[in-house]
């Protein structure tokens, strides 16, 4: 039987899973997929993928992938996996791609959004999906405060309580800041995260635009490698992995692979 | 102590509720507002409401009231109580209100909506807010079919397995089917109803949106006075108590009431 490596894109709501990976006594998001795809496959399936999502935090396009010897077409495997998926989680993409990729070494560039419902108001329906926050945020500081931590930087002060063996230097290409009727997103685009860095960052942003800190404070933040410098950790409801960015060819992955980081 | 008559407006997500009747095993909308409300004013309170909604379903505009001896002003109350409520039940509004009203007894007429996603695509962000329906139905027929359900009739064969020793007539004023959308909604107006009337209703209605019933079988279903003539019974997840009216002055209550319906 010929093997494919099929790449899918997926949408979740992390509230109720101990975040991605696999865990014995936890439902998780990955240990769910594997089990609805290697049911429909009839054979193990196991999955590569981009970024490590934390408990409770959601994704619109996390990648994964795996390897698969079923001859079922495409379309139809996507369907019934679908069929068989709690509500919660949902195939939104399902394609072959060459034998060599892997989704988490050919990842380029990863969007993370941050949403905070900035109003006095809220309902009691998408409440798992942003961060209650009522007072008023300065979008202009925050804004130039962001500024500052664009770019290539050892992000120590921003790290969570995981994953500390991880090269601390990070490349972040952009913030960007938007009002959005009553919420308020924080796009971050870059190569790679730390673990519960954009949660932390954005809790930096928040006390920028409450007037805690200052825009030039980021620069002594980043400086200082203290996490206890920066703001505090966001809780997980508002974050969500938007995509994954890929080149158009895939490299060969070197044999050995590198464990996979925590990230967000 | 002056005692107050207080009325409130409340926002639920119904999904992790056996319903708005208190309960000694399941977390209800009764118990879990009876206890926040109770805690902050220092005593038990007891809440009237206007129509009890089954496991499951939700409301943007449900009614009580309960009686207070608490000096606590009204705004400050409200918000204390929304800080102690789940974050999926949420206090919109909070009035004194009479002594003599009564939020099921003065109730004049409610509006509740069934929301179907009618649609291949959904979201797994608000999945518990309708129910997913992928074929098409035709609104034609489907419009067709509400207005002979409209006006008083008899409506045995649209009631659930609850209150059969309810007078099985009932008066529906207005039944709307409109797209919105990917979304068809299915507004009831009507003076009350029995127990899983609108969700046996709208699933008659969706076989004659997919060409199984006739817009003219409608009023043999009636005359049948049987359940098993009518469409099945559909899911908590689409069904949402939009609204209680009451008339501008509320006569006294007659001192011996009857026990509450069970509605939705």
């Amino acid at each position: 039987m010929r093997e494919r490596n099929l790449r899918l894109t997926v949408e979740y709501d992390g509230t109720a899973y101990a975040g991605w990976q696999r865990q014995r006594e936890s439902p998780t998001i990955q240990g769910t997929l594997e089990e609805k795809i290697g049911f429909v496959c009839g054979h193990k399936a196991e999955l590569l993928v981009a970024g490590r999502t934390d408990s409770g935090v959601h994704a619109l396009g996390q990648t994964a992938n795996f390897h698969t010897t079923s001859p079922m077409p495409i379309f139809r495997l996507k369907e019934v996996v679908n069929q068989l998926l709690p509500h919660d989680i949902r195939l939104v993409d399902l394609q072959e791609v060459p034998a060599t990729f892997h989704s988490t070494y050919h990842a380029k560039a990863k969007l993370y959004r941050y949403v905070i419902r900035n109003s006095q108001d809220y309902t009691v329906f998408d409440r798992n999906t942003y961060l209650l926050f009522r007072r008023p945020l300065d979008l202009k500081t925050m804004k130039l405060a962001a500024k500052r931590l664009e770019g290539t930087h050892d992000f120590t002060a921003f790290r969570g309580t995981l994953g500390k063996w991880a090269d601390p230097q990070r490349t972040l290409h952009k913030i960007t800041i938007t009002r959005k009727g009553k919420n308020i997103l924080f796009d971050y685009y870059g190569v790679s995260f730390l673990h519960q860095m954009i949660r932390i960052l954005t809790g930096t942003l928040v006390y920028v635009g409450t007037g805690k800190f200052k825009p030039e404070d980021m620069t002594a933040i980043l400086k200082s490698k203290d996490r206890k410098k920066a703001g505090p950790t966001l809780p997980p409801t508002g974050l969500f992995l938007v995509r994954v960015d890929y080149p158009k060819t895939f490299p060969p992955v070197r044999p050995k692979t590198p464990k996979v980081e925590d990230e967000e």
